[in-house]
Formats: C-alpha cells, sequence, structure tokens
C-alpha cells in the first residue's frame, strides 16, 4: 500500500492498495455483498463492471450460512466465486441497528439474531476469528457505532468500549496471523480501525490519535451516514482529516450518492461503499449523466433511447428505456438485475473519473461540471 | 419447414423449422417469455443455454406495455433484443384463465383486464392484427380454451367457436400478409391452428379435420394440461396424433417435465414450452441428471459440489450448492436467476439429448435409462 500522487490542488489524493487477491487504485467505491451477494447481481456481472473490491459483512454471514461454512468451502472468495478483494464489515453496526436486545458489556456484545431471536456473544476477539475464517482480504475491528443524534456521554462511552477493543482487535490479529503461518505481507489480511466518536470533535480527535497509535493499516470512518445531514457529515469530516496521516487509506462507511463521493474525495477520502445505488435500481430510480431518472415516469414508456446515451455499459448498449419501463412496471426479476448492473456501472466509473480528474489535476472543474448537469435534473419522485 | 427424419422404430422424428430469424431443428422445449421477459433471465443467458425460440404472450403484451409500444420499438424482437425465433400465443387461456368478467360472444371476447379492470375486446381478427404489430414469427389464432374437467355440451361449444374463428383468422392472415408486402415466404411469419375438444375424442377429431382443411403451417394442441389426470393427456394424444399428417409441426403447449417430454415426444410432439422450469426454480426445484433436488434440504448447505456434477452449465461450472442452498435461504434475487438458468438449461439440452436418440435410433433405452435414474431420487417436499 503506498501513496501514489497526491493533487497540489486539493485535498484529493490517489493510492493503491495492494491485498492478498491483488491491488486496485483509490478513490474507489465497493458495491456490497452483504450476504455474499450484491442484490440481484451475479459475481460476474461485478467483474464486467469493473468492480475491484466487494464489502461483505461478518455479522451477517456469521448468522448465515455461518462462518464454518465458508471456512468449509475454502473461504469467502472460493464459496462466492470471486476472486478480487473484499473488505470485510464487523458487524458492530448491524449489532446496533439490526439486532434485539443487545446488550452491551466491556467483554463484548450479547444480542439475539434478528432472524430467529437466537442468542449470540461477539467479542472482538471473535469477530477477529470470524474474518479469518471468511479469509476477507482487509478486516475492520468490532466497534460501537452510536446513532443520531446522540447525547455526548452515549457517544464517549462508544468511543470508549471502541477503543478498548481496537486495542485487544490488535491483539488478536496479530495472534492470528502469527498462528495461521502467513509469513509473507502480501498474503496477509490487512487491518482497518473503526474511528467513532459521532458529532463530537473533541471525541473524534481522541479517537485518532488513539488509532494512529496503533498498527492499524488504515482507518474506516464509522458513525456517519447514519441519520445526520449532510453538512454534519461534511463538518465532522472537514475537521477530522487533517488529523489523520497521509499514509492510510481512509475508508468512509456508507456513502454513497454521486454528489457524496465528490464531496468525500475533496475532503481526502480512499475508499467509500454503500447499498444505495443497488438499492435504488430496485426502486426504479437510476443514475445517468444528464441526472436522476425514474423509469416509471410516463415517457420512458415509449421511449426508446438508452438509460444513459453517454454510458457504455451492457444495460445501456442493449436495451432501451422502453424495455426497462416496461420491466419495471411487470415487476419483472430482470429490471432489478439491469437497473442495478447499471447504477453500480455509474458509480465505479464515476469514481474512476475521479480518479482521472486527480491525476490530471482538474478535480473541480470536473466536479462543478458533473454536478452542474447532474443536479439540475428530475428527481426521483414520480412525475 | 421440412421434415428431416422420422425415425423407424417409433412415432418419434426430428424436422427443421425455419422462421424470419433463423432455423431450429425439433423437438424444441420454448422458454416462456409471457411479458418479453424469461422470469429471472437475461436474453444474454437464453442464448447461452441455446434457446432457439422464446413463447410470447399476445394478451399480456396487448394489456401492458400495448402492442402500439412495441410496434414504435420495431417490434418484439428489437423491444426484447432477441433475434432468434419468437412463436406468440394467441392469449386465449389468459382470457379464460386470468381475466374477469369475461362473455364470449360468436363475434369475439369481452373482457376485463386482470390488471386495471378495464375493458377490452379481442376477436380472431384483432388478435392477428396484434401479432403483426409484435412481428413474431409463429402466430396462433384465437381460441377458446375450455377448463377441465368440462362437460360435453361446454366443450362442444368451445370447438364451434374455435373453428370459426380458426376460420377468420386464417382470412385475417391472408389479408394482413397480402397488405403487408411479404411477398418472400422466408419473411413471412407462421401460422399455426390451435385444436381444441377437451378430453373427448370425437370433438378432437372433427377439431383435426377442420383444421387440416385450412392452409396452417402447424397445429397447436390446446385444453391439455390444464388440471387433467396425466393417463388422460396421453389417451387424448394417443388417439389423435394418428390424425395428424406428417408435414406439419405439432405443438403440444403447456408442458412440462422432463417425464413429459419424453412421453410427448414418443408420441410425435415436435414442439413444447411450460413456465414449469423457471417458477420451480424459484421455489428452490431443480432438475438434475441424478434426479430433483430441493436447494433448501439441509444437506446441501456444506455441499461445495455443483448442482448436477453431469451438467455442464455456467452454474454448474461456477457455484456451488452450499452457495446456492445459502442464497435461496437467504432469498438472494441471484439465486432466482441461477436456479432457473439452470433449469431452463437442463430441459434445452434434454431435448437436444433426445434429438440425438431419435437421430441414433436409440430412443427408447435413452428413456428409460434417464427415467430410471430420474425418478428414483428424493421428492421436492422439504426433507
Amino acid at each position: 500500500m503506498k501513496i501514489k500522487d497526491r493533487s497540489a490542488k486539493s485535498e484529493t489524493r490517489t493510492l493503491t492498495i495492494k491485498t492478498a487477491h491483488g491491488r486496485f487504485r483509490t478513490p474507489i467505491f465497493m458495491p456490497v455483498a452483504t450476504q455474499a451477494s450484491v442484490k440481484a447481481i451475479s459475481q460476474e456481472d461485478l467483474r464486467e463492471i469493473q468492480a475491484d473490491c466487494l464489502l461483505a459483512n461478518t455479522y451477517h454471514l456469521y448468522l448465515r450460512p455461518g462462518t464454518d461454512i465458508i471456512q468449509e468451502a475454502d473461504g469467502l472468495h472460493s464459496f462466492m466465486n470471486w476472486d478480487r478483494s473484499i473488505l470485510t464489515d464487523s458487524g458492530g453496526y448491524q449489532v446496533f441497528s439490526l439486532s434485539h436486545l443487545r446488550k452491551i458489556e466491556d467483554g463484548g456484545v450479547t444480542f439475539k439474531s434478528h432472524h430467529d431471536g437466537s442468542t449470540h456473544h461477539l467479542t472482538p476477539e471473535k469477530v477477529i476469528e470470524l474474518q479469518s475464517h471468511l479469509g476477507s482480504d482487509i478486516w475492520t475491528c468490532l466497534d460501537v457505532c452510536p446513532p443520531y443524534p446522540c447525547e455526548r456521554e452515549q457517544a464517549a462511552e462508544a468511543r470508549r468500549l471502541t477503543k478498548s477493543w481496537a486495542n485487544r482487535s490488535i491483539k488478536a490479529y496479530n495472534k492470528t496471523i502469527f498462528n495461521s503461518q502467513l509469513t509473507t505481507r502480501n498474503s496477509q489480511p490487512l487491518i482497518f480501525g473503526i474511528l467513532q466518536g459521532s458529532v463530537y470533535p473533541d471525541l473524534r480527535r481522541e479517537a485518532a490519535e488513539h488509532l494512529l497509535s496503533l498498527p492499524f493499516d488504515g482507518i474506516a470512518i464509522g458513525g456517519l451516514s447514519v441519520g445526520e445531514p449532510k453538512e454534519k457529515t461534511w463538518e465532522v469530516l472537514d475537521e477530522l482529516m487533517p488529523l489523520l496521516p497521509e499514509d492510510k487509506p481512509r475508508y468512509l462507511m456508507g456513502v454513497g450518492t454521486p454528489e457524496d463521493l465528490w464531496e468525500a474525495v475533496e475532503r481526502g477520502v480512499d475508499m467509500t461503499d454503500c447499498v444505495w445505488p443497488t438499492r435504488n435500481a430496485r426502486n426504479g430510480q437510476v443514475m445517468t449523466s444528464q441526472g436522476k431518472l425514474y423509469i416509471k415516469n410516463a415517457p420512458y414508456r415509449k421511449d426508446n433511447s438508452p438509460l444513459d446515451p453517454n454510458c457504455n455499459c451492457w444495460v445501456c448498449r442493449t436495451y432501451s428505456r422502453a424495455y426497462l419501463s416496461h420491466l419495471y412496471r411487470c415487476r419483472e426479476l430482470l429490471s432489478y438485475r439491469l437497473l442495478s448492473f447499471h447504477n453500480l456501472h455509474f458509480l465505479i466509473q464515476l469514481m474512476k473519473n475521479i480518479q482521472m480528474a486527480i491525476d490530471t489535476d482538474t478535480f473541480h472543474e470536473k466536479k462543478s461540471a458533473f454536478l452542474n448537469t447532474y443536479l439540475k435534473s428530475e428527481t426521483w419522485t414520480p412525475a
């Protein structure tokens, strides 16, 4: 992992990150394969879209199918037939948002499964072990992700636990790597700490200082995109980013929209993920170079042009708005795949365009040009 | 269209059928793209599966998106991006099974849409016109499809109307072809009459004689697979098939299962269609060379072998039972596509194997060998 380039005129930068399953350049958008599948999309589709790294979820895969089953299949790559990089989210967010009757103690968290109500106990050490069973390329630590809004006291307590768990995670990680005899650095997973602290600058600063005192390979910024106003997100990032060293990748969790990718990268973010492009696709909401398009709106019924005239993806080369409108109105399963394919292609291509803008020192011009067109378009509310 | 081969030892036969979109050999299984999409499957998938001819439904496409929209898109092939053959079902079956408050008169049928209750009127002439808008390769006549069981009187009345409508359909077809200036036989659609008569031999015989007096390119056998016991289906076919001439393709509508394909082809059937393989796939029910497999059964959770060890399809080359079991249990949309792909590949490959058995005069041995293995396996009820 090394910094390849840093634009002179802004905080934007590109890195090359190397994992056991290849290299990829940042900034990167990672499609979300929560349960070892990006919804409605195949791994062949993901290769065609040029996805370099997927995000899978340790909490979900632990509950179903169980990490033992994935371990028996020789790990997650083999299980789902994906030979590029995988980052696993620790599940902190899911434990706090999906599960019932959770009880957080210093040792770890006890919760009931959102599937069947069965009781489970996760510790920082166990989450590292589960990720070793999954065999993912980038691991994350168990954290406590506070909601928004959140009283200072609650945020401080979440921070305190996340800090203690980060210490234990690094120890468990080192022990696991030692025991696994992964002696070459190339075959070892990377490990990212998760930075919490809600919207409180001093808590975020403390968290950053602590994480940087540990040998993490990268910093995941959690606790944003949890319902706070967007200005708040950028305000927190503006305060936080100068504290982070240049040589560690910065992963902003759960972001998102084209406009947010520009804002995040402008502030020095290297990696993002979000279910947004696929979820929106399943709701008929499509991104195009001309702006947002709601496929169910009446004019598209008779429109034989592609979703996006400037897009070169398989769907735009092959199928018309009229056909996609028909499929979507019929709730044909194919429509979910085709719209998801296009939306993911759009965001990944957007990140490649942003990379190129950084390379050519034209980030700000390109950002303005993109947003001028994209944000002027129709909204996604039905016409 | 010509008979290429007829096995000496049985009624089995293979034909080559030529349409405006290419040639295909029979016996053939046609996947069902009711609403211009085979459920969960893309047209690229269908090409890979080697589907040669799809079935689409005039009734469904008339109601949604409307044949005007498909005509504006340059026809169904262009609309859905499919360059091989398409047969369109007239919609007789759907009018009688899906729509409400239908009223059948000599002129045609008035019914309310199953989508929005709007009132529509279909006549034999209109159904021909709609198919000319769709631009499908094989057209069928509007018919009256009686249910099972069905009193003789009702069956006779359905027969009477179907006969009168066949006469009018042929006239409308000739007029349409004349007006469309499709002067070469190669670019003209084929037209099939639909043979009704429920389970009454004399009605079926009358219907056959009448249809054969008209210049139909092929005979669609309707009113079977509507709930009657299988022995009844074969009994009707056994009586009917000797009445049909050798030089016209025989299309048995709505069949089906692997065992039914063998039985139908043995009796001289050339073409079949059914939603069964894709609907079953969406219910986790998979066909394999070893028999039926219900993907949700417990042993498959940890089974890293392919769905069918003797299958060479994309899904079997790529994904394991364990992964497919996981996807299905998670209700991931990808599971519907993968299981549908395999099931369709299985039936189309089975028909190609049947063709080869006919070519090599080994139909009966191959049929026994197949059924011995296939029928001995587990059933699809959960274990």
